[in-house]
């Protein structure tokens, strides 16, 4: 509808996963009305991601050098892994404080309707991790739904045999929620998990 | 949180209207495993507008040389003129197919909370295109809020001692919208303006 380049930047952001037209078409007239330095900045920034930003050679986290910061800290413990989905899974679990030991990056889960199989993941580099013999114990913390359970119980029937303590994050009710506004399987499972108190 | 250049890009584009830290990093990973032709294709994107897209000279409507592609079509009347907020309004209402006459985009609507007045729109280049004589009527197409209201009425107040003919887009229920689902105001202006049938 517009003419050239306006309309070029509104196809190529309309392709971007959660923005729609009418995003598109708003964030296009914001960079048309923008400072030419800070669109540099952005498009900078852009080509900068594609150009430096690889991935851990250890754990398959996003790095900038062959070690990720967390497998780069000499302060964390070798015998501990937590195994997640995604980048941004390392995030939010460190943003919890309460994990002290490295990761494994497995990047997605077991999906046969998308094609994504144990091999497309990384479980063979995490096997090779744990035939070191340092690791002592792995958290699963790949996400509660049917692709992340399926996943943690291939893993967990792979690296049982191995003698090491294999975990899985706790199923329950989201701190500061409403008890009636959980889902039947959420509080089905609280159930299951509870505790003595 | 993150290393570097990742980081880097999720900061510059929560900065983007309607993208929040979530959708950031959303479309920040989006960008880490996308083909790097296109993540160029819309760095370039980004810059290329900045460098080629400017207003049209009569109009104000984007263009990318002197005159836009409206002011050029020589099919079009240059007895009508239809005065809108922004660039956007300009494609709503060409997609209506319903108007053959030109455009004059003000660049906003007054508003003095934001220190808009009559001279930061471009309110006097309009008065110079209607002192050429060939302009007939003037259709006052700003958005239907206060701000625009507030505009309409300026203009209003200013054009019609020139003798033009001085109109207003309809206000009244959305075409396919229910009755009942309308605000009042807005069914108070389809009473208002309800005509034989």
């Amino acid at each position: 509808m517009y003419e050239g380049a306006i309309q070029d930047l509104i196809d190529e952001l309309g392709r971007l996963p959660g923005v729609g037209p009418k995003s598109a078409q708003r964030i296009a007239f914001h960079i048309l009305q923008s400072d030419k330095v800070d669109v540099n900045r952005l498009a900078g920034a852009l080509t900068r991601v594609k150009e430096q930003v690889r991935f851990c050679d250890t754990c398959f986290n996003v790095a900038e050098s062959e070690k990720c910061r967390i497998c780069r800290d000499p302060r964390r413990t070798d015998e501990l892994i937590c195994v997640v989905e995604e980048p941004k899974d390392v995030i939010a679990i460190e943003k919890t404080g309460e994990f002290r030991g490295r990761y494994h990056v497995l990047g997605g889960a077991i999906n046969p309707l998308d094609g994504i199989g144990p091999d497309q993941l990384r479980i063979r580099d995490l096997m090779t991790r744990l035939a070191g013999g340092t690791v002592k114990e792995i958290i699963l913390a790949t996400d509660p739904n049917t692709e992340g359970e399926a996943t943690a119980t291939y893993l967990a029937l792979l690296i049982k045999p191995m003698g090491l303590s294999v975990t899985r994050l706790a199923s329950g009710l989201p701190v500061g929620g409403d008890l009636e506004y959980a889902d039947e399987i959420t509080l089905g499972r609280a159930f299951e998990g509870r505790r003595a108190v």
